[in-house]
């Protein structure tokens, strides 16, 4: 059966993204040191940047989380403070990565339903002279809220502390002009808004900070610099790459490209957004953020508060209609999340919908049939 | 065109392994959980253990050298010293990262044209009475030679050494029985001798010996304890999977017991290797180990002394067949490695030895044309 991915990634690809890796490949021929090229330059050229312009395009192997630390734990040396804007799940590991490498680092924290302050960053700034980087998420999963990673780069650059952001989720599904907002450091995966399959990070960065990490990192498969010299020397990786997975990438970010690049991307999405949120509150789900919080990237629904409501239950009878919904992922609230990413129209959106409607008449059947039963035995 | 892998790996794989990757799955989908778990047990059982006899597979994304960081800064205490055995660059590759990592820890070198000897390295540790692990190689892909891993394994357990080995390029293509030998961690990949696609490696190891990992990791992506008891808890990788590539290493593997398991594949292996050496010694080529230390994984041969070898032209004339050999990777000696793992058969060695046959006599024939045209120079 065809399953449609509702999730933040790994998401539903388009059958030629997944063709693509229908073929053996080398990973020191030539013909696959040219896709990886030709992925390095296009992922700088959604960035609005380019190699001419002094940035680099630093691939690296694993999850997104590998990408993350890679950046954290070669950039900062040892005088080196980092500030962490935390709103969610992926500030909080950021914090854990800095801790496990004995950085010195603080955390501002903002409640999960709402956004970076910027104001309240600024004072503590005024009273943190020593932060020399710091590090925020674009798009919090958690929730799905967006960060004002613009002003927070501002206010970085002003103080000369040097910005990292992780944009995971929203890079590709939203306009991230690198150098104009300026962030130094921008990571993200393969698995996400470019709508490839997992396997890999990337990291963006202007070839001076990356320069500085030169012999800080911390481990060797994650030594940023190293991986970027490897690239540069022969255009080939230190140790294997998911040679399949780039193959897949460099069709997704063709694909992106005839779907009339990010903007049109992010128009697709916000359509699905908009239908899923107008859908889901028509039948009585209440989305967790308030509306001019909500990102398009992906939303979190509360449970029901009449305690009826089994996730399992709920996730299972989509799942054997081929329908793949996410589980929250909030501290303080219980909520599930749908994702609106990935290759879904606003027919798979309907689709969801009316599966969804389907199962509360379903369960409010059982309901029913529950009262009359226990209206049998104490009639 | 279709392209032969005569590769370390990434290698050639069927078809139908690559074509399991045609599917969308999530990454906290049941459906994927049970495939995760199949290959967990089906990894265990390639080795001759299982959980129920206290053995653990840990799946870990990234490429194999992530498998080993992994392991080397996950296992070691405060007070631990590892002793790493080296003769070609995998085996140097481990003291890197120990060294990154601030282990204290030794190297016992052997000339890359030679195995481990156990002799030597029972003299050694009589005087190092503080080794607490030792880190060895299986096949060192740089040469292709075999170590004598079950006696070192042997040694180790007399004294109590924890003992790590580096089975990137033999596991799947050899028997490798961990409890016999016995092993403590033994490392793979999912693009070797199992023939899937790159995207991870994994880790076997006893329980007991995990456990003792809990705390000591130096990174949060490479805990391998925690990755462990991530997958312990729900079956779920705490860092999004490679999904797609375990999804074709489960066809894998699934296509290894139809062949008639490891010693099957290694029979195969073997008479690819057979008709290589064969071929190539006809050919005038010499291989770089004397017969006796000649793996079945990959072949090392000299380039030929008449200095008339021009590596980078043979290797693009082959490409240009669709036929990808591999660079060396020796410190003492020039040469070119040619890979027998993989879905290759006896008909592919033989297609390529024949190519390799007209590209000899294409240079023949170029040179003999220099030779006429230097003649009309100096008549």
């Amino acid at each position: 059966m065809k399953k449609l991915l509702f999730t933040p990634g790994p998401l539903s690809t388009s059958r030629s993204v997944k063709e693509a890796m229908l073929e053996d490949v080398g990973s020191r021929d030539t013909e696959f040191i040219e896709a990886v090229q030709e992925i390095r330059d296009q992922l700088l050229n959604l960035a609005g940047i380019s190699t001419a312009s002094g940035f680099e395009c630093v691939i690296m192997q694993g999850s997104g989380t590998f990408a993350i630390e890679s950046v954290i734990s070669s950039c900062l040396g040892p005088g080196d403070q980092l500030l962490i804007l935390v709103n969610g799940a992926y500030g909080e590991r950021m914090a854990r990565i800095a801790a496990i490498h004995k950085i010195t680092y603080h955390t501002l924290a903002f409640p999960e339903h709402e956004p970076v302050n910027p104001e309240e960053l600024k004072r503590f700034l005024e009273t943190h002279a020593d932060i020399s980087h710091l590090a925020c998420v674009h798009c919090e999963t958690t929730s799905g809220l967006f960060n004002p990673v613009d002003q927070i780069a501002a206010i970085c650059r002003k103080r000369h502390i040097h910005c990292i952001v992780d944009a995971m989720s929203s890079f590709g599904g939203t306009p991230v002009p690198m150098d104009r907002w300026p962030i130094d450091f921008l990571i993200s995966s393969s698995n996400k808004c470019i709508e490839g399959v997992p396997g890999f990070g990337f990291v963006l960065c202007s070839r001076t900070e990356l320069e500085k990490c030169r012999g800080l990192a911390r481990s060797l498969s994650l030594d940023l610099f190293d991986q970027w010299a490897g690239l540069k020397v022969n255009g080939q990786f230190r140790f294997t790459p998911p040679t399949l997975s780039l193959l897949a990438f460099r069709q997704a970010l063709r694909e992106l490209n005839q779907e009339g690049g990010v903007v049109a991307r992010e128009r697709r999405y916000k359509t699905n957004q908009t239908i899923l949120l107008e859908g889901m509150q028509q039948l009585g789900f209440k989305p967790y953020l308030r509306p001019e919080l909500r990102g398009h990237i992906i939303s979190s629904f509360l449970y029901p508060s009449d305690g009826t409501f089994h996730f399992e239950r709920f996730y299972g009878k989509l799942q054997r209609r081929g329908l793949i919904i996410y589980p929250g992922k909030l501290s303080q609230a219980q909520a599930f999340r749908i994702g609106h990413i990935g290759q879904l129209f606003p027919d798979d959106i309907r689709a969801l919908l009316s599966a969804i409607a389907e199962i509360i008449r379903e369960e409010e059947g059982t309901d029913n049939e529950k009262i009359q039963d226990q209206k049998k035995i104490n009639p």
